[in-house]
């Protein structure tokens, strides 16, 4: 990995969302179903929310909620992003300062991906790869 | 990072556990406490299953058990383990061939720590310390 090379190298573009009306049992099996750890919540085209698995085992597991909660009650409508130009080195500072497992990116102020630690993994074998190689 | 380096030098050694007949949800206050994403299950001083919080997700939200559930009926009790010596590329790869985000360590065929991707976070920012120092 190169830590001044820009966030959008390692990041995921594709967010997979789903609607603020939707279940928490349907949002855990977008997330089975996609081997995702975090989830965009969605109205009119737009983010306007978002929740990982530690929310909800903090939201609805802990408080024993049912699992026809809708999304809406449990996402954070508070969004930590970072623009997609923000260095690696950056971004994995952040994270770690804030002790968050995904980030969600932005290109002129709109959400348009995701960074995870599963990128990180990708991104660190290839890195790994790419050193051995040249040994 | 070091791809050859020994994944003892990179797990945490602290292994934190449930026992088999605690709750789903007191396994999760532990998680929550912690910021972990996974935990043994213990009995008589030896591990005798795993979870994580996909486990969670998968296991009880999705089919809606309560979180009274114990934690015996959750865990996996075939347990992935790799040996603390094996090097880190090698688990890297174990990891992402098998989509798991944690690794039990094994000493000598005992369970002794935990390696995952906040570890690798940590390793990651470690190692771009380290290079941008030496520019």
């Amino acid at each position: 990995m190169e830590g001044k090379a820009p966030i959008k190298v390692y990041m995921t573009r594709k967010l997979i969302g789903v609607a603020p009306d939707d279940t928490v049992k349907r949002a855990c099996e977008v997330m089975v179903e996609f081997d995702i750890g975090s989830l965009v919540v969605v109205e009119e085209g737009r983010v306007v929310g978002f929740f990982t698995k530690s929310d909800i085992i903090r939201r609805v597991v802990i408080p024993g909620l049912p699992n026809t909660t809708p999304a809406k009650d449990i996402m954070s409508s508070e969004l930590i992003a970072v623009d997609e130009n923000t260095p690696l080195r950056e971004v994995l500072d952040l994270m770690a300062k804030k002790g968050i497992k995904h980030m969600l990116i932005e290109e002129k102020g709109k959400i348009v991906g995701i960074f995870s630690l599963s990128d990180l993994l990708t991104a660190s074998r290839r890195k790994l790869e790419t050193a051995i190689a040249a040994e």
